[in-house]
């Protein structure tokens, strides 16, 4: 997932820049970054760690400014390297240039040899650094040109703020498949960012949706200025709705907790169960149990207890307390539970590990049955758009029916949403990218390769 | 509020007592210790933070020994120092000892005053200080009779956990006002916690409340040996099930969801409101806002998304975001409130400034009218048995009539539970501790100030 | 050993306290903590590590007023509880105190089991909680005489500064073991301080030293009054010149640098060497080793450098590099040292490990001859007046004769300084503590234990 | 300054690296860092702080392989990136590489700029990036001539490790400045360091010293190959034997504690003094302090000592404690110098500053004359091949006379080593980089420029 944020022309540009950041915290927790500039020079401060735990007062008396740009990662296995943190900064023949992305490019291999061929150096495992070197070696005399130039070598999923020490550039993919939008803020100046919760929580006024192949200026003094780079060909990723988005987020024009109500819904007519209560696996899964309940027109309640008190580093017992990892962050309500028919709504089934110790942890509490029901289609592919999506290999749905991965989770039923279902939820005036589900690569690349797994 | 462990004859006790103390970190986040005894000697670890700040491999290198207490301390204002952390240990005629404490002794400054008078010292503001001290003056030469010595001395709310080098003593006051329950451990050995969820959480059975009045004697080997040290005069805090406790724990037999999806009902016909929608504020007032939509027949959303990121140090903004501190922690979904009658449904209100900023940022976010309702009575007296209560002055109710209230946080209209919709909730089996309601001290201490507002 | 210090009446007290226990942190590195007093309360903060760890802005903003008190906390095995940090504050009938103790009492013992008896708990592992249960428990009306009827019950070696919300007590011994000065601040008010150094860090004048059995009481406004407690039995402890106190510092008279370097003349002459070359062991070594040098009429060298550069949390080799822990500390300059005959000085021998490595690094260097002189006696006798001193059993000398170590440490010979020549350093004026050599205790208490291992 | 050490072939060789890196800590405080090659990847760790600080376990478990370099970086002002630490590692066209360098490129900023027109980007500020990046850009199909390749293009002083990840290549410049030892590991394998006090620490044999110019070669199994890439101009800094190295190791053959020492005797013939007493400024002073009393024949003493505790981050005080800096670092044995007339030695004098505060400390503990003297040439130029040197308005003696200076510092007498002295007492078989002193560029880059401040 990863979030970026781009402030532009405003005071205490990278305040604004770190408020942003908190609010969509939930895209990445692994490390975060802000680099601001102030016409002269650029600075940057990145870290492990969360938002709150980055930057101090310190931290603020470096990134002094009115442009600031800011990324939040995603945990990704392996790589712990301070270097593989965003904004990536670099010197080149221009001057300064920090960069943060958002996405995953599915040409990021080719491009990375390519440019060791030529010579390049690679300090970090980031696509990020594939950009900005595309930038470097450009044989363009403006940094804009430079850019073009460089879009035209990727392919994928990519929403970019670029900043130079007076400038900065937001791009969208021509594909729209990562969200970025653009508000204004109330004492001047723009915000770019992954998700419009940040522009609540600055209280900025949403403009509109950066457009799928769309490349905005800002300079100072001037409104932003817009050039369409590539023909747009709108594919916006379902998991945005389905999972990662806060559902306070209003992503392309439709608000994330009312496309899960309507997912909830659409799933309660195709996969009905004569259940006495519907319950949420916390938090994700609530607004799609809402509108299952709601369809089914069965009471619902939060009848798992979500602890938020768990921290960083987790002692491993040594003693066998069953179910540990599921118990220590969900609480089932035994007295809803016992002896009633209950249907549990997750938001999506990757592995299904979670589902059958939540299935389990609902039966010790007393449920007579558990029908689960899942507000997405069956995942049957990793997304190369995305990240950390396991290999083919992992998901359970690419080797099993419903009714095996029932029977092995222990449910005593299960049913997905459909593709066709999840289509109408999300409204059929566009089309969305559902590589995960379809296997439907809509996007550069080799089509021969919907199985790569190339992470970000 | 606080909370308090003793886990006794069972392997790996500290590390249950941490588990215990990890599903209880919502009565107390200040502080966290841990006190374990091997039958030779009782080793301690107390400090600043939460439970998994504080614990890492070296700590239960140090806790070692099959009995273990613990104690999660409530931030309670202008004490930091260490000293106040519990458990308190101390040596003294019979050898050593360890106390955990969680409520509050009304006679706690004479009790004090009077131990001062001869000759002891004082090294933290805590009233397990108190408690510790009586049990050293006793002339008594067991332990047993030193504590009932001690006990009466006491006057208020107290549980009680007290581990000897090779005993534990677990008591609770003859109200009853704090909770606290007994269990069996799955691998040998006996539990007791403030809350059942410790229990579920470590698969331990629950056995019984501990009674009012009751202390257990645990000794090695032996069945918990029980001995009615006072005649029971129940009265347990209706605190409890408003607010303190954990929605999945059953306190003194009643669950503490169902009670408060029932105050909401109740409410609903007390306080009806001509509404599209009922809200809650998150997370405490979920229950109660279910149960108040189910009692109207009205719709329900969580159409408040809250954001758990928050950390301990958060950097005051130069910038003045509007209502920040609220923003931060909540965030409204606009296209859910948008144009709608909306019911904000909270727990309790006390004193009226965030729930004025909850209304401004509904009204911020489309709401054409908003109708707070409280699950709970006006609080117009502080509470001698609780803790960290703002004096009279500070309470809202204590001053203002619901109008008023309603008038000044800026909602369209204000309604509180009555006490008598409350004692319905909560089961009329029973009498409850409602101070904090009707003024009404039904334990010792001078009848004349129940203004007093001693803290912990 | 530990360090102490009080300041009072002066402006920025608790900065003035920090700089002197900066001065004196070679007394003591395990913890360290300031008082401070400002008419109305006192505010304590004390932790393990460094005096620059744990002392920043943050402990300044509280540690108010025109009175502190600090101490610095020597490393003690096994005890590392934060509650064995000084001062040690209470409350107690007349109000708040807080101690700070630098000293060993002989009668610890008995006065914490005769106080234990009384019904007292103690929280800590510090004789320094008894001296502040023995004031809490006088029936004295007024603290000065509380201070007095405690006194009466202490026996052995003790330097204190007791600190009330308004004025401060001194006190040092009848014996004048542990040192203690006085001096005027600059900017006004006073300070005592175990040495000198820390006055000479502040600009402060020295005025003189508390006398043996002295209680100074300071009261604001006033010149401090001076009360003679106890008879004096003037016996400084001859190891603050041999190793404890700094080169720098002035004990009741005597430079400790000058001390030191009259050691090793005197040892010259009592313990010659045919040598080439005399070096000393760093830091300690250097002046004894300078005037046995001048003794013999031999070339001196820093031919061990010393790396200051040892952190608190060392690894531990898997690899066996020979004598890696002495090698971490000195390093031999192999040109100086090689093909000559070496004198190597050091301040003591007490187990006799240090010196076994040392030689042996000597030898590995390159050493034709390595002689090993002490400039102190054989230590044979622990001393109950001191702290951390070795069991009798771990004391070399206690079992060896100085041939039987020199073959034991593969020097080629090893020479002590006789008690006679010690004393004739320090001056024949005065009668010195020399407990760990001859076994002569002078001092209260049991004669018949000089074995005693009491440590603080 | 700045250590580098290179292991090879050797078990636990980040262990080892370690440990070399520990004894070599003098040379660079600010960052640390190790990098182990286990054939086949190169993993990294570093950081800011002390070797202490930045490696435990974890570390170490990273740090898995035979191979390991290392690096400690000296503080240079401004730049505080993580990016800014050693070694840099990179991905290229032939895999992984890691570099470690010590030293300064004089002409860093040409070839920067060529590269950077070249496409190539800079992440941080390090010159080193320069030489991965000229490695990288390389035609040639095998590492070893890449490098080659790149050390055409690099003028000024460096020594370099470079790992793959099955070899190690050492090289050094063709005159020799910084200085850089190859010795045999105990348990097998090769180590090279920037000073044989690391050979020391680890029981290592030292073999010789890497000669001016010449490139050794390290492949798994075999002897190191040497290759003499550059005709030796054997120019080694002075300043490692004024100041820079540690007093025990060996330079490029000569001891430099003994060279120290000759600076003191020559010193002595050169700037007598009519005095009672020499003392050093510890502890850089001491070796020629020693010397320069030997050479007078008068008395030595270690008359001020130093305080080893002084922390990173020293709290600024609010009262004013005069020369502050000087006295928390210096404290003087007023007994010693009373009355007396003093030659204070010290190892250079750049700004005059420090010098002027221990002037004013030793008239303040009772001093009669001081007359100081510099066992170094007058510095009047900044120096190009080594780093963080003021800029030539900061140097003291670039402006003023002796005599001048020694009126502003209020000294009774001053007196430097002459640039003749300097070359006697170094041994006048080889000539030294005199640069600082005479101004005298004899490596490549601009004449013109002699003031150039390029910083590494």
């Amino acid at each position: 997932m990863c979030a970026i944020v781009g402030v532009y022309d405003s005071p205490n540009a990278s305040k604004k820049a770190y408020y942003a950041l908190f609010a969509m915290q939930h895209r990445g927790q692994e490390s975060t970054g802000i680099s601001s500039a102030d016409g002269k020079k650029i600075t940057l401060v990145k870290k492990r760690g969360l938002v709150t735990e980055v930057f101090d007062e310190d931290a603020f008396d470096k990134l002094q400014g009115t442009s600031a740009i800011g990324h939040n990662r995603y945990s990704t296995a392996g790589n712990e390297s301070i270097l593989d943190a965003q904004p990536v900064f670099a010197r080149y023949k221009l001057g300064e240039i920090s960069v943060a992305h958002n996405g995953n490019l599915v040409n990021k291999q080719e491009v990375r040899e390519a440019l060791i061929d030529r010579g390049a150096i690679f300090q970090s495992g980031m696509d990020t650094e594939n950009i900005v070197h595309l930038i470097a070696k450009s044989q363009e005399d403006k940094l804009v040109d430079r850019i073009k130039d460089m879009l035209q070598k990727l392919e994928g999923a990519y929403c970019l703020v670029i900043q130079s020490r007076s400038k900065m550039f937001v791009i969208r993919d021509r594909y729209g498949i990562r969200p970025l939008s653009l508000a204004k803020l109330e004492d001047g100046g723009y915000i770019v960012a992954s998700e419009t919760c940040a522009f609540d929580l600055l209280g900025a006024t949403f403009i509109r949706d950066i457009r799928p192949g769309e490349m905005l200026i800002f300079e100072h003094g001037k409104e932003p200025k817009s050039e369409q780079i590539f023909e747009s060909d709108y594919h916006p990723c379902a998991f945005e709705y389905i999972y990662f988005a806060r559902p306070d987020s209003i992503i392309d024009g439709t608000n994330v907790y009312e496309s899960r109500l309507k997912m909830g819904k659409c799933l309660a007519k195709e996969q009905p169960a004569n259940v006495d209560l519907v319950i949420p696996v916390p938090d994700s899964g609530v607004a799609a149990a809402r509108g299952f309940a709601e369809g089914l027109g069965v009471p619902f309640e939060m009848a798992i207890v979500r602890n938020h008190y768990i921290g960083r580093t987790f002692i491993e017992p040594t003693q066998a307390i069953r179910n540990l990892k599921v118990k220590l962050k969900l609480s089932p309500i035994s007295s809803l539970i016992k002896g009633k028919s209950i249907a549990i709504v997750d938001d999506s089934l990757v592995r299904g590990t979670t589902s059958k110790q939540i299935v389990k942890m609902l039966k010790e509490a007393g449920a007579k049955e558990i029908h689960m029901r899942i507000a997405a289609p069956e995942i049957k592919y990793p997304c190369r758009y995305g990240i950390d999506t396991p290999t083919q290999e992992e998901l359970i749905s690419a080797k099993y029916t419903p009714r095996e991965i029932s029977d092995s989770i222990e449910a005593d039923s299960l049913g997905f949403l459909s593709i066709e279902g999840l289509k109408k939820s999300l409204g059929e005036h566009r089309s969305y990218s559902l590589v995960s589900f379809d296997g439907n690569y809509f996007a550069g690349g080799n089509a021969k390769s919907p199985g790569c797994s190339d992470l970000e």
